[in-house]
């Protein structure tokens, strides 16, 4: 077992010589097919890991596109799942930071090389080490091994990669927090969404209405812009104060040089630089999720009025923390829909048909 | 005639009941044509006007853009010239800032609406008030009389859109700063170029070649990224510490992750994405150029490292002046081809082969 570039914390893994278990989860056995029940090992605990009892697992888009290859090859058997929410049910000899019975999440990673100038400062999602962070799953981890998601029972992890969830959040609709949540926070955050800031969300779905939750707890001014104003209802009572459909073209017209910050959760192509035209002077447009094709925008909509396109991919272990902590504060979870198991292939249909309002959750005690 | 937006300044036109006066230009009398000598009409000095005797005027590339009607429809005849340095001649009763005598210059805009948010910001370059800033030539002034630029003897502008040029500076190779010069001051300070900063000029041009001595002289470490290395000897003298190919891939392999901010002056078609490749997390690279074909960029090239793209457009009033004063403390001019009006379309000539180290400034004493 190597040992890769976690020195500096004084971790070794000599505890990792005890028995590896094997846990009940749900797979794609190989790329595009239907999930199923199966089992994968999980490393035995070690010195600084902890056990984890998986209680609920989102269902991220990204599911689906890892499951069916859409960014590149996958590792098969594959159990999605990086909106994690469970219990400290074991703890390593070294953990200080956690005790059995603590409420924990896991998001979109569990490791990372931990000495780049990027994980020095809390922005492990941009890990520059080698092979950059580890992936909750569909990747290697640091051990060699493939790690493995959340739609399974157990999942051992380092304890500085797991996040403490509020005690008044139920964990079933805090799951979805660990990427949905933080995806939209990070953004909101560091382009300062807050009281006299005008913000607009691109997209109502599992990701735009967790911004729209967000920016509106965070004193903006929202707008959603979609497609068609179907959800408008939904969106004023999640926080919007403004909700606008895109395929008017007057939305282009009234709204221009509207917005400090607009973040768009649509992965579809759009035209981006009439998005552009939405901002004032200095603002910017954040992407959070990637386009499969590449994006075409005018390079004269980002000149005029020092406009940026900028990006954004989750957010770092601090950041994740300070996120879960502001939704307890605001009472602050996803609007979920809890399914058993056996009923992820039909939710992954359902979502692909934007047909879920806004997640699916899935209760791990039917895996 | 119209008084549009300037009644907030309590600025009134009514002395320009005085007798306008016909001054001698070189101008384009249809688009694409040739530039010849001619004479074009100058308002009388208003109340809050100035008339600066103009000196020198360089010769920018969206000149011959603007002649060409690249970029739409020009107003015939065109006197270009945004790069304006002179000295105030005579004073309207009402001004406060200048005396005769005063050394000035003029960059690309020469009024504004003055009340809208980006104009009280000191955003003028910005202004969304209507029909936005009024530039320096092919543009209808807020008088509703065309606007003839620098190639010429005698311009009339009102005070507050002239600029002090430092006396230690010589008014010829100061005169590209009030375009090449702000341009890439603006971005270059907004983004923070300074000690412990790596930036990145894309380009040794006009704007390149001023973005390498001013990048320098705010403390940030200077990498040219050129096609070729034939200008490598000409960069590391004007304040690069590293010149790079970008013909060579080990360029774009060795550098992944260097730089804060990149500031691309090439409005040719590049491969944006591989640059983004260049920045740090966080970095930003800012377009000053617009290429006449949309951008395209892979979105991940975003996401991950939250970059941004970003546009940068000259500067405001008081930055303008800003970047003169700093280029006044640190010696700070343009490398110039100084040539005589009958000069001009052989100088647009090797302005179209890059043929000019750095830029071309026309004595206007011979026009």
């Amino acid at each position: 077992m190597t040992n890769t570039g976690i020195t500096n914390t004084g971790i070794t893994n000599d505890t990792n010589a005890g028995t590896t278990r094997t846990v009940a989860a749900y797979a794609a056995l190989t790329p595009k097919s239907p999930l199923q029940k199966t089992t994968v090992p999980r490393r035995a605990v070690g010195e600084h890991d902890i056990l984890i009892d998986i209680e609920f697992a989102g269902i991220c888009h990204s599911d689906i596109h890892q499951v069916g290859e859409d960014w590149g090859t996958g590792i098969f058997p594959m159990v999605p799942g990086h909106e994690i929410a469970g219990v400290v049910s074991e703890v390593g000899p070294g953990v200080t930071r956690w005790k059995v019975g603590d409420r924990v999440g896991v998001g979109c990673f569990v490791d990372s090389c931990r000495e780049c100038d990027n994980c020095r400062a809390g922005l492990q999602q941009y890990c520059t080490g080698d092979g950059g962070a580890t992936f909750t799953y569909n990747a290697i981890g640091r051990d060699g091994e493939p790690t493995y998601g959340g739609y399974s029972t157990q999942l051992v992890i380092d304890e500085g990669y797991a996040l403490r969830i509020p005690d008044n959040l139920p964990l079933d609709a805090a799951a979805p927090l660990l990427c949905a949540g933080i995806t939209l926070y990070s953004p909101l955050s560091h382009w300062g969404a807050g009281p006299g800031k005008k913000v607009a969300i691109v997209g109502l779905g599992g990701l735009g209405h967790m911004g729209v939750k967000i920016a509106h707890a965070k004193g903006a001014e929202v707008t959603v812009l979609s497609q068609s104003l179907r959800k408008r209802e939904d969106g004023l009572k999640l926080g919007a104060d403004h909700y606008r459909a895109t395929s008017d073209p007057a939305t282009f017209t009234e709204l221009a040089g509207t917005f400090d910050l607009i973040v768009n959760t649509v992965s579809a192509d759009l035209d981006l630089s009439a998005y552009l035209g939405l901002l004032r002077a200095d603002g910017t447009m954040v992407q959070v999720g990637a386009p499969e094709k590449p994006v075409t925008v005018n390079a004269h909509a980002l000149l005029v009025g020092r406009r940026s396109l900028s990006g954004s991919m989750i957010g770092g272990l601090p950041e994740t923390q300070e996120m879960l902590d502001f939704c307890g504060e605001h009472g602050i979870t996803a609007e979920i829909e809890l399914i058993r198991a056996d009923q992820i292939n039909e939710a992954y249909e359902r979502v692909l048909a934007s047909d879920v309002r806004y997640r699916f959750v899935i209760d791990v005690s039917t895996i």
